[in-house]
């Protein structure tokens, strides 16, 4: 299988080395919309301009797009669809929709076959969250994130004057996981269920105690939860927080019996170093299924919900019914 | 969909339920080589001899067998896929790849689409082992079974002279899941892993010592283990150890990274009030899967690898990629 990577930051990075780990996978090159020439990569992957993509059409299997979701991936998955078998991480659950009839109808008119959504939350958390529910009809699940760095909220807390640098985790309440864990199915408020802990670099000089206010009453990002400030050096941002660890579980629980007398716990759960590494190896294990499925002729968009896991996997069927099963 | 149930014991009356619970699923009846007359259902669902089977042959969509895996379903799936859409909990990891075979070549002559070794080892295992070993191929997975009754090893000590009952724990050793979800990838012995606690019921008068030596000295079920037993009375044994309770986990941790300098752990786990009743809510899910992919074209034989999650859940595509995802 060729692939490419249209976009070269942490995620593009994550799936230039997944390549690397797959020896199915060939990695055609990095596409950019920078100067290829500023741009050195990992791995010595060779780095194209994007303009230049159309050249490349016939010699990729599937194009990972390593874009954002807010105004990247919307524009350029059915744009790239035309030309190109594509897999995206979009992860803004609730465009998902749109951003699906988009993709769907470019694919259908070109002939391509796309899938979106994929990495973990969306992705292997939903994946989770179906099969359980699927099992376990009667019952509730519940998605927890952290501890982990979350991006969108450490850049809201950058934006904040007097911030030179922040770095934000979210972090699940251990009361509320042990009331999921139990079989208790309780009602969580946002504020019950994590809580977000913030560093900051504040400048030389800065109001301190404004930007934390600024922090713990920002609307949508901290306002509904319990959040700590602390301040600290940016030697110790660099020491400590360089890293981009993130994981979180989903659990559900659910009865079953006569009279729902038998309870059950499914639980799902990740512990990652580095949310984008893992989030570009699902990617590469999904361009895989993208790209045998294409084969058998299916066109359009799909989702992690409609690929057979069996072909994310290198192994042939009776490896994994011989090995894995 | 219109589901039957061939074998009623634990297994069949768990399907009997979970039935109740899908509320696009109606259960035509439970079929039995015992004599229908002799047999009272949970729910009140009718009971049919087995040997009337094929007067059912075109009111029932998928058939689920609830026989054992040493001896009837071997013999019953190849048989039964001559008439009907069948899924099997068959779980003889070892004979996986024959009866596969058997069963697919029964499917394809019939023009009939079966499922084997539905589940949860094998079954949602299988899937948690496949998804995490497609996603981090640079690492390894374990498998943790309990705490749970194992039925097996519970059936070998009661075949021991002296002893009346008894009931079989298997018990995960904590330090070795420990090992395991701290990325460590140890290697681990069979006794590293599991414990085994045995609860006896001895005959009066019998010898308590040689009934102890014979369990722990029992080749292939218990020398390879730490195995502690405890005797205790009928008494206790009714009011302690009624229940099937079961679960474990299969955990994979892996390496991403320029230079394998990322760790990360996936972890699936379940806990179980009711071994059984799960399986059926499991074998449910995958009979619907069959049910749209057999009138979708599809025939042969099948495992969980081949179905695509959308399959098993009652709800349409798009509200699965609305509220799921």
């Amino acid at each position: 299988m060729k692939i490419a990577i249209y976009g070269y930051g942490n995620l593009g990075r994550g799936v230039e080395l997944a390549a690397r780990q797959n020896a199915d996978c060939t990695l055609v090159g990095i596409f950019s919309r920078r100067d290829p020439s500023n741009i050195k990569t990992l791995t010595g992957a060779p780095v194209y301009a994007a303009a230049d993509l159309h050249k490349f059409k016939d010699s990729i299997d599937v194009l990972i797009l390593c874009g954002g979701s807010a105004t990247d991936l919307p524009e350029l998955t059915p744009t790239l669809a035309a030309d190109f078998c594509v897999v995206d991480s979009f992860d803004t659950h609730a465009n998902i929709p749109t951003h699906f009839a988009n993709v769907d109808s470019a694919a259908k008119k070109s002939g391509k076959l796309c899938l979106i959504s994929a990495g973990w939350d969306p992705g292997m958390f939903s994946l989770a969250r179906l099969y359980a529910a699927s099992i376990l009809p009667d019952g509730k699940d519940y998605t927890f994130w952290g501890r982990g760095v979350s991006q969108g909220h450490s850049d809201a807390i950058r934006r904040i004057p007097g911030v030179l640098d922040a770095r934000q985790y979210t972090v699940p309440v251990p009361a509320a996981l042990d009331a999921v864990r139990a079989g208790e199915n309780p009602e969580l408020t946002t504020r019950q269920k994590h809580t977000r802990e913030c560093y900051v670099v504040a400048a030389v000089g800065a109001d301190k105690a404004a930007i934390e206010q600024a922090i713990v009453t920002m609307p949508n990002y901290f306002a509904d939860y319990d959040t700590t400030v602390t301040f600290i050096t940016a030697e110790q941002m660099a020491r400590d927080h360089a890293g981009l660890p993130h994981g979180g579980r989903v659990i559900r629980s659910g009865k079953t019996g006569l009279c729902g007398e038998h309870n059950h716990t499914i639980e799902y759960s990740l512990k990652l170093d580095s949310n984008p590494e893992f989030t570009a190896s699902a990617l590469v294990a999904f361009a895989r299924a993208v790209d045998r499925m294409y084969h058998r002729g299916r066109v359009g968009c799909l989702t992690a919900f409609d690929v057979a896991p069996a072909d994310m996997s290198p192994l042939k069927p009776e490896e994994l019914r011989a090995h894995m099963l």
